[in-house]
């Protein structure tokens, strides 16, 4: 039998307990799983059991089973990919709001869901320092909550379109097109494929630290004017995955202003966190942005303390957005709804229900307080500094690129050991490079990810897990260097004939 | 500052607690929150705090600030829109959920992530009788979680867009059509507003229940042939909002068998949570679905007792979705993703980071039992027949439509009084059930939408939160009765001129 109230308590007291027990034990754990694909399905039946079982077997059956197969992307070690948040207020704002589900698609569906997820938007707009242009308060552009970055550049793309289309209406599908950079995100690419539009990736050099520049965006709108294609969205990144690479937004503003109908989606999924700091706020071209964007987008779930998922869009206009995404069948017309009082947020996204999120968002940024979100945004900077400063007082290993913000982007690059020995080509250092992360990959006490900086094999060290502290990143150096030296050392025996790939 | 550890467990204790407060408390509550539009913006300051605040008076204000502002889904006097599941085992699979947050787009950042997700869906195919071509035991077919029944078609949409225009590479985007038909959900119209197509909506009879017959779909593809447009996906309802009504799967079958291109995604969002029991399956055509459908789909979180969301699709051809979707930049490449063992599910669906969903439905299939689950969807559908009867037994309520398993619609259809007073206009009754509908609206002690059925004013009554009993059916239809009557006394008086809506 399902669970009643009182078992409910207990049940819910163990989870509470077990939660903490994982966290007490974090830092004993593995970082990445070290289970083989196809290890789940040997250990559970392949049918939903007849009967109910007690939720104790269940509970166990998590802490045997699903446990041990996690990355745990909360681990002091894991400088992979970008951070994902995961605070305590976070865990319980999902708690709360998954206590009272509703799919909170319009105003009257539950009034305290639309409410406050207007406010805390405009919470967090304020924090990044955003323009009063793009609150929920100024009535007339506005933050919503997407569940990743990609439905937010999804859901930008989309409304860029849908205008386009009404201010051109002859226009044909396939001469639109989504400009990107070949450092914009995948989320690019992706939309062209949902939309079956094209997509331009403008080529951005490591000379420009792999930003894009005005030049370059120019000459691609001024080609693609005399052959008729019709760019309508540039999706600009300040803080690109691969190395934190920003766009030169002010260069980009020049060039818009040429080019009026050109919707700039500015995707800051990770860096625009960093907004919250002053300090940060030049070198991440706030001023320009809040000048000119149309659309801008940070994941609070990222670098933001707040659990996913939790990517906050905010849009100068939006109208753009119910302009294309506005459908009211009868059984979602509501009085409030037809007044035009109230925010109907389904009209701002492509689904239609939506949960509670930014009851999370209000916890996090009322426990950390502004003050408290600065000082973890500026700790994890400072620890990436350290990791920068230990990279270069290295021997064998260099930057592949300035470091930005928390981000660095290393390679193997062995000192010559002569001057008169060859330098190494760049496959032969790439090879090298890949056996090298092959070993740290093979690892299971820290985890990192592979990068390719214009045919350049490179590794990523991305600091933002709660939990990191000097000491993690020393040892973290301390492994890196180990495994470099192995590699250096199994290098040199290819010199002599025997391959380090077998 | 944030909690730490132990003050976590303190919160964490206190927010058990207060769930268990609230469902004891649920019944004494209103249905409906009684704030009115701004209510939140008076009570929450402009900006975040600049320092941490202790999350006792934060957890206070949730119980003041927000709960009052809640539409309560899991009162057994909710009979609007369909239901929205929220059990004790949802909310605790979410709990530990959201405690190991990762984003799961692969294989690798979280293997236990992607293997229970694959094995759930089997296990939620498995008690829906679904086809083992649909499975992910398959190899060929498979399911994957989806946040929402829009997204779920519009991935269908996407995948069989890109399927088309690989087989007829000359298609113009203006030409393809999406079909649905007048009763679809808005998700329909939706997935054409995002993708910039043309919809097709074809109008169904109330003489035929409001289903989509063969003929008229027929007509359609004939037509549209004729003219050169391209018909490309047909999103076929197994039980629609409005009426449940369910569209006529063999007849679209036979009419499929003539148009092989035409994708048919088959949207069950409500009712194909009653596909768990085999006495339902023959009327909601599972034979069939399981014969040719390419895509289905079904929202665990409306009918399913698992928490929003998790919305459950399934495809007969898994190679469809990813030969859409697929993007793999360098830093999203493994070695086990490369080697194609694993399933990676962020090229099953349009964004990239997904939470993990899987376990709070492995958590109620296993706390519920097959056998669990199947007792309360056949509660629900005793309890609403139990409606029926009393709806039947009325003197001024009459069925606009033969009740669908847990659905009922109605209407407000006075008895003449005598042989020669005239009977009355659909326009007046359309105007006498409206302002009956505003005076059961403005209660607060139970919820219900309307509907509109090819021009007539309708009441939807959708039975489905668990703690529904005989008790709460009985007190809402009496509820239903004496606001009837005044609205039928209020309507006389209009007869001797005065008007009801002044």
């Amino acid at each position: 039998m399902p669970m009643d109230i009182e078992q409910f308590r207990k049940a819910g007291y163990q989870a509470i307990d077990r939660i903490c027990d994982y966290y007490y034990s974090l830092q004993e754990r593995s970082v990445i799983s070290e289970v083989e694909p196809g290890y789940l399905r040997e250990n559970i039946p392949l049918c939903a059991p007849e009967e109910g079982e007690d939720f104790q077997v269940i509970a166990n059956d998590y802490q045997k089973f699903i446990l041990p197969g996690l990355t745990h992307w909360q681990h002091p070690s894991f400088f992979a990919y970008f951070p994902t948040a995961c605070t305590f207020e976070g865990i319980l704002g999902d708690l709360y709001a998954s206590s009272t589900c509703n799919p909170g698609f319009n105003w009257s569906s539950s009034p305290a869901c639309t409410e406050l997820e207007a406010i805390v938007m405009d919470w967090a707009a304020n924090l990044l320092g955003l323009s009063e242009a793009f609150t929920n308060a100024s009535g007339i552009g506005g933050g919503v909550l997407q569940t990743t970055a990609s439905d937010s550049a999804l859901v930008a793309v989309v409304a860029a379109r849908s205008l386009y289309q009404r201010q051109h209406p002859e226009t044909k599908m396939e001469d639109l097109i989504i400009y990107t950079t070949t450092q914009t995100h995948s989320l690019g690419a992706k939309a062209g494929l949902v939309l079956g539009l094209q997509v331009r990736s403008i080529e951005v050099k490591t000379e420009d630290e792999l930003s894009l520049r005005g030049d370059a965006l120019r000459h691609a709108l001024d080609e693609d004017a005399k052959l008729g294609r019709k760019p309508f969205i540039l999706i600009a990144t300040v803080g690109t995955t691969s190395t934190g690479a920003v766009d030169n937004i002010p260069e980009i503003r020049d060039v818009v202003n040429d080019y009026p109908s050109l919707w700039v989606h500015i995707d800051a999924a990770w860096a625009g966190l960093a907004l919250s700091c002053p300090e940060n706020r030049s070198k991440l071209y706030l001023e320009e942005i809040n000048s000119f964007a149309h659309s801008f987008c940070t994941n609070f779930h990222k670098w933001g303390l707040v659990n996913f998922d939790c990517s906050t869009l905010w849009v100068r206009d939006r109208k753009h957005l119910t302009d294309a995404l506005d459908i009211t069948p009868i059984f979602l017309r509501t009085k409030h709804g037809d007044a035009g009082t109230v925010i109907d947020y389904r009209n701002w996204h492509l689904g239609l229900g939506r949960r509670f999120r930014s009851l999370k968002l209000w916890f996090v940024l009322r426990g950390f307080g502004a003050e408290g979100f600065r000082k973890y945004i500026r700790r994890c900077i400072t620890l990436n500094q350290l990791f920068v400063k230990l990279i270069q007082d290295s021997e064998d290993l260099t930057l592949a690129i300035p470091p930005s913000l928390a981000l660095t982007v290393f390679k193997l690059s062995p000192k010559l050991k002569s001057a008169n020995q060859p330098a190494l080509s760049t496959e032969s250092l790439n090879e090298l490079n890949r056996f090298f992360f092959g070993r740290l990959s093979a690892r299971h006490d820290i985890m990192l990810t592979q990068t390719s900086l214009n045919g350049t094999f490179c590794i990523r060290f991305a600091v933002g897990a709660a939990r990191t502290t000097e000491q993690h990143i020393r040892d973290a150096h301390s492994i890196i260097e180990k495994e470099a030296k192995v590699a250096l050392e199994a290098w040199d025996q290819t010199v002599n004939g025997i391959s380090i790939v077998g």
